[in-house]
């Protein structure tokens, strides 16, 4: 029976098989062929595979070495279908995306520096560029890793997703109209925003003017679950005031993206936040509203600005988020400045898996 | 971190992980601690760590070496709990213990027979012997497997699960009562059985008794279920008969098994049985209730042998349950009489895994 070398990864709140392209390729079977029969696929227990029968669990990341000189791995994530004989394509995963630096610094496809080891990662998913920072003290990874995320049981190692210089990219500048505040009319009432383009467009709205006053720990969800026709207003008003569509109802619903932000009231975290994603509360935080709320929040003027405590720090702004706090830095140490967010990973098993021939043969 | 080698194997209809008690032993840890930490427990999705997330796929097994002479593997049997931090030691697994069998085969652990090799196993949880044969043409076992069973993707291997002479090890004699049909009269109705000892004592119906006519792939659970009380007490009225309780209130639960058993009208199986388990139709056949269903079958006079096919293959009986046709031997080819059901088993990956901390200890 062939067999392939595949290392499990919790990446994040995901866990993700992580094969290298080239091993794939020498079974002779496409990626689409050759991941529903390793995990086990079609079969909502994944009984006959390595899947997890999750969405999070049935996850799997496809490396290889760059041969670029700004570029140390290529990768792409595939969402792979548990009761379907089907593999998504069509989208990166910000969790398992951190697999991919901490599977290029184990293996040795980089070398590792004395303090913060960059790993200048390729998703081709989307054509992003992601810098995967981990801390290696001593030029090395630490035995055991310390960090924790929630929703985890176990340390992994940090591993910070950074997008490189985020400002802009979609609209020209970090502030598309020009303005750190303003204030956007929908029919006919006034809402204070901050209209920002960092990872991706976003608009924010301070939480008092949602009628939110935060108790430490509160989860804000329910109560904004029941204004999401009324904040989608908002956020097509200001795709039309950055000038993403000329009327509100040709916004596109998956950017600009909205989010809610307060001052913390508690220990730990220097904001609270909540997202919108494809019009519903966010459980945490996707990794380009996480660019965009620690934009905004170095940046004086801005709602988040003034909310955020006076020494947050930018190598580690803690976001309250519904899921915990999470941890974001604006990394300018290196050639270029890097935003993102914190991840941790690490890695479950590394296996010999065992590839099963295509098709029944004979019963019992 | 600490490392442990681990074989995830595919044993019949659940998923298993295969550690070697030296193993285990080695990290230092008790099995009661080293599995729910390996597995990702307590978490409903084992995120963190190898397990499945479900009770099919969260099951390992504890295998050593045997320096007894009529024994080559001890193993034990754990239910490793998903949302708690509990592992069950109770009982033992049909499925999984087809993996011990597999497991010595490829590890070398016995001298490979030249047709069928037999496996001698013992298992802790229930202190029985189990003498599993897997087909070696040649004297090895083939490169890729070929043996279906219903529930899963792939072909494995054959693992046939046999009792050593099983007849009358609870009750003395494979027929208690001497008869083999005989009339139990339950609140004034009498009900044709057959009482048999193999494998668990077993009080077995003609389905006509039931007033069930079975067309071809009809699944009986349903009209089964709508007379369980009255099925529950012929099951007690057999254990009278068979002297297991002075009274049909003192029955056991557990035992007599209750089986309805009926003539085959399709292709592909010699007899159609629904067994009941604890009160309730079990979706495919315990191992027990296979044996006795065996053992009865080619006992001239039983009802399983009245609607068995006339050339029934004692090697090969094919019993169609709700979940599909499972096929059960007696084999006398050996020093001693072996009787059980086949599984199928195919080892998924050889592994090493990453023992995390036994706590967290600082916080991102």
């Amino acid at each position: 029976m062939a067999e392939v070398t595949g290392t499990w990864i919790r990446g994040g709140t995901s866990k993700c098989w992580v094969f290298e392209t080239e091993d794939i390729e020498a079974t002779g079977l496409t990626p689409d062929e050759f991941l529903p029969r390793i995990y086990g696929s079609p079969d909502h227990r994944q009984l006959d595979g390595v899947g997890g029968a999750t969405s999070t669990t049935s996850k799997a990341m496809l490396l290889s070495r760059s041969e670029e000189p700004d570029i140390d791995v290529v990768y792409t994530f595939a969402q792979v279908g548990i009761d379907e004989l089907k593999v998504d394509w069509g989208s990166n995963c910000g969790n398992c995306s951190s697999t991919a630096g901490l599977y290029a610094v184990e293996q040795g496809w980089v070398e590792l520096a004395q303090d913060m080891t960059y790993v200048r990662t390729y998703n081709t998913n989307t054509g992003q560029l992601i810098v995967q920072r981990i801390p290696t003290p001593g030029g090395a990874l630490p035995e055991s890793p310390t960090a924790m995320i929630p929703g985890t049981l176990y340390p992994g190692y940090e591993v910070g997703l950074g997008f490189v210089e985020p400002s802009g990219k979609t609209l020209g500048a970090l502030l598309p109209t020009g303005r750190t505040r303003e204030d956007l009319s929908v029919a006919g009432t006034s809402w204070p925003v901050t209209l920002v383009d960092a990872g991706a467009p976003a608009v924010i709205l301070p939480a008092e003017a949602v009628g939110l006053v935060k108790i430490p720990h509160e989860d804000w969800t329910d109560a904004v679950r029941a204004r999401l026709a009324e904040l989608d207003q908002v956020r097509r008003a200001g795709a039309v005031a950055m000038g993403m569509a000329t009327t509100a109802g040709e916004a596109e619903r998956a950017v600009p993206k909205l989010g809610i932000v307060g001052p913390s009231r508690t220990d730990g975290a220097d904001l609270e936040v909540l997202m919108l994603s494809m019009g519903h509360p966010h459980p945490a935080m996707p990794i380009t509203g996480s660019v965009a709320m620690t934009m905004a929040s170095f940046t004086a003027g801005t709602w988040p600005a003034e909310f955020a405590d006076a020494d947050a720090d930018p190598q580690n702004l803690r976001l309250r988020t519904p899921a915990g706090v999470i941890a974001t830095f604006a990394d300018d140490s290196g050639p270029q400045l890097i935003v993102g967010a914190d991840r941790t990973a690490r890695t479950l098993a590394s296996a010999r898996l065992h590839l099963p021939a295509p098709v029944p043969m004979t019963a019992v």
